[in-house]
């Protein structure tokens, strides 16, 4: 089943980015020419502005048939034509416009918490604000009493200034030392076991961090990456920009979108058959675009794979306390449980680890930072790594403030604390309840069924739509659940993922929302459309 | 000459990294284990603790051998084995450790102005204060009376917050649209000649955006891209990564590091000789590490290499504003000016100018900021690059945020204007003085020899090693100016890199001092070092 599963986007032989950059549709009287922007003054007309675009297939240097054929075939839905379309949309409204059937368009496409409802935590803005401008520390009263600085704010941003030197000077390319400390106790103290600082390797986010390792890993096009399917399509993306090979395994839907041991292992015999070299397994835990949490089990089952075929083990673990039911429990902690119960065993797995700054209560994903950590590998590889990280440099160090207060939030006890708490539960509170106000909505809707949502900052709805409905999706020459989702737009401003971008079981159809938008009315909207979309096409 | 030109740092087949990611050396006895950091308390001992290195080549998944070849063959000399020793140095003194020559360590070897003395702007770090924490706004009153904010500071923060929302939430992938619309603003004050903001990528750093281009450009082994020797080495380790081939073109020394025609020209040829497609031409100016500043004329000749040969032309100019002589003039403006003056002849060429927050004046570097600007590139591969950002989800928004008042600062009669204006200023004068002050070291040097000072943050003198230090080099198995620079810093503290790290012409040879850091002890130390190593080596 698992290796002639293809993936539902690349159906498409050749997906049409209908949409500029800009958000402006491609009209053949526009063809060849860049609009100006609204809020520009023009004060020359571009030179080219009268040229076509088979002029510039003729004369340019490049053209879309001749850049890097691995850039052409990467695919990234979360930020596709739908996210353009509702940008464009955004902005209409912004302008006045009022022909729309909607008055806000709701971004449920992308896990971004604050340019939805999340207010920042304060203690981690408060610390921010003075790493930013050092001079504010030199009256540390008026901090006080004018703007409610506690005291553990200003320690806390004389620390970090101790340690940087200042937010605007390039740090060790891994980050800088003294919070990679804080990051090895926070690991500590999550998981009962040591962890290194010189294993730690602070990123510009996740997505950063996927890259580096995946250029490490991936080491020519026969290498091959289990991907789980659905993903978020940062690994498909990755994997194509490498030239390397996605070897997808399917996730088990009816089993709350858990791991499935024999489905793994099939893929990976598909893979070896069709002559690929298998480097590495993707877990996304908890899920995403699935919400999924694994249990201890499901982890031990992976690791073993990982152990006997001698795969690195990619735990993309970003949504790590996005977590509703039980415990989260980390690939590295399950690994050192192992390694302690059947000692020799698994001493070679090798681990990689990724957190963010952007999830969880947190959501700071503008600020761009997260770490990952390595564990049990071969050190020249990991100077390797070293050296790949220090071509860019050296990740925001703004952003390493950030994570540094992340790992070590105030304490009980601390001034700061009490707040920290309350806003703490208060979005994690609202996460849950929105996650639910969802579920239920979807309960109420005609061929829609959802697992019950687990964690991270998605449901993952299934649809089942009708043939009329599949047939006029055909007729546009779309993915079926892309052009569900294209006109839930359209007639709501409620902007979600098609399945086809993440990837779904052949004949299935879901879509990806975010939890995270406030207020329920846009979950009527949703509702509203779904039964009048049923109607329609009946 | 050209192609037959080997980087002098190739000649080592294999570099060895003889120091580990945390600046440790690497013993046989210490193998197979990384160092605990000292500040870090074990609570248990890792289970590899005890494993060799030959225990790693047979049974992980990742070695030396197997990790992806381009890896393993790049090459990133500013942050290599001497910038690790020299972070070793520091820690050892930090540690208390007196059994050292030198008091300091010096990082010439980079340039990271507030690593050393330059304090950043007042202006720019006011308003990042209030952008991370908002909640300083509401009391505008005790802002100004107890921390000296102008109302400015105030409206520019209030202005870039109502464009990204907040600066923990994801923004365009291409970056907020108003910050784009004020760096539009500025390269048409520069230049004289309009810009769109839907043609400008913000970025991470301009080393992202020289990653996402060569990305695009680079389109299987045989793609070839000039690069100017020296050259900063970012390009020849991006070339690496995506395994396509450099094609250098050495600088004249004689004329001032300019650019040569003839050289360019040859180099071309012999690539197509070899079989190689020539796609673009990389030109730093101001030049690193030359200092090289290019007149309008040398640029119009790079132009119409271009335009003759269907080349992209990547324009890296982020020292802009480090220019001591002359003016300097953009690749857009000359291209502008070209095409008005010869309609037709220069319509299709494509253009890239590279823009960052790092250097000049703002020193910014650990922010991660920049821009890129395309200038005639087809649209349908504009819409490419826009996806491959996107991957990357979006630069950090405080970046996004800096770069606006960068190039968006205090005008004359704003209360901000005063003070920016002296501080700007006086780091402008004081890079000015202190590159003198090196530059007058050097002349005092036997057997050094130095371009005086155009620009950039950095000299790159010549040094003529006597026959017996080439061979004392040789016994090591290392390049001579690799040698020299490694005993001036074991033997002084400061860090300078090899000429060998950015190429440089066949038997002869450089280094890299940046003149960011304070005073001219530091530079006296350089000059009684060399008097000392002519003496020993005579």
């Amino acid at each position: 089943m698992s290796w002639q599963f293809k993936l539902a986007s690349s159906a498409r032989a050749s997906p049409r980015w209908l949409t500029r950059p800009n958000g402006v549709l491609l009209r053949p009287a526009s063809a060849g020419r860049l609009p100006s922007a609204p809020a520009m003054t023009q004060t020359s007309v571009s030179v080219t502005a009268k040229r076509t675009l088979a002029d510039y297939h003729s004369s340019k240097c490049l053209n879309l048939d001749n850049i890097n054929p691995s850039v052409r075939a990467a695919k990234y839905a979360v930020r596709g034509e739908l996210a353009v379309k509702a940008e464009n949309y955004r902005q209409q409204l912004a302008d006045g416009d009022q022909s729309l059937p909607f008055d806000s368009v709701i971004f449920a496409n992308i896990g971004n918490p604050q340019q939805l409802d999340q207010k920042p935590i304060t203690f981690f803005r408060q610390v921010l604000s003075l790493v930013e401008n050092p001079l504010l520390l030199e009256n540390p009263e008026a901090l006080k009493t004018s703007f409610g600085y506690h005291q553990d704010v200003i320690e806390r941003a004389q620390t970090l200034l101790a340690n940087v030197q200042s937010v605007g000077a390039y740090s060790h390319s891994q980050g800088a030392p003294g919070i990679r400390n804080s990051v090895a106790k926070f690991i500590e103290e999550r998981d009962g076991f040591s962890a290194n600082p010189q294993d730690l390797f602070l990123t510009g986010g996740a997505s950063s961090g996927v890259s580096t390792l995946l250029n490490v890993i991936c080491n020519g096009p026969k290498a091959g990456v289990l991907v789980p399917i659905p993903q978020y399509p940062l690994y498909t993306a990755t994997l194509s920009l490498l030239n390397a090979q996605c070897v997808p395994y399917l996730l088990n839907e009816q089993e709350a979108w858990g791991t499935d041991v024999n489905v793994i292992l099939q893929s990976i015999k598909d893979a070896k058959a069709a002559g690929i070299e298998v480097r590495a397994v993707v877990v996304i835990n908890p899920g995403n675009p699935t919400g999924a949490s694994l249990s201890a089990d499901d982890i031990k089952k992976v690791i073993d794979i990982a152990a006997e075929e001698s795969l690195v083990v990619m735990a993309d673990e970003v949504y790590q306390t996005n977590v509703f039911a039980g415990e989260f429990v980390s690939f590295k902690k399950r690994l050192r449980q192992l390694q302690q119960e059947q000692p020799g065993k698994y001493d070679d797995v090798e681990l990689v680890s990724l957190h963010s700054i952007s999830k969880g209560m947190v959501g700071e994903c503008g600020h761009r930072g997260g770490y990952f950590e390595l564990v049990g590998f071969d050190p020249l590889v990991q100077e390797q790594i070293y050296k790949l990280v220090s071509i860019g440099l050296c990740p925001p160090v703004v952003a390493q403030c950030l994570l540094e207060t992340m790992v070590n939030p105030p304490r009980p006890g601390q001034p700061s604390y009490e707040l920290y708490q309350k806003e703490y539960n208060g979005i994690r509170d609202g996460l849950y309840q929105r996650a639910h106000a969802l579920y239920d909505a979807f309960q109420r809707m005609e061929g829609v069924e959802c697992q019950e949502p687990q964690g991270a900052m998605y449901l993952f709805p299934t649809i089942k739509l009708p043939a009329k409905a599949i047939e006029a999706a055909q007729a546009e020459k779309r993915a079926a659940d892309e052009f569900y989702c294209l006109r839930l737009l359209d007639a709501t401003g409620v902007c979600v993922v098609p399945g086809s971008g993440f990837g779904q079981k052949e004949n299935t159809l879901h879509f990806r929302t975010t939890f995270l938008a406030p207020g329920t009315e846009w979950v009527e909207r949703i509702v509203k459309f779904h039964a009048e979309f049923m109607e329609k096409y009946r």
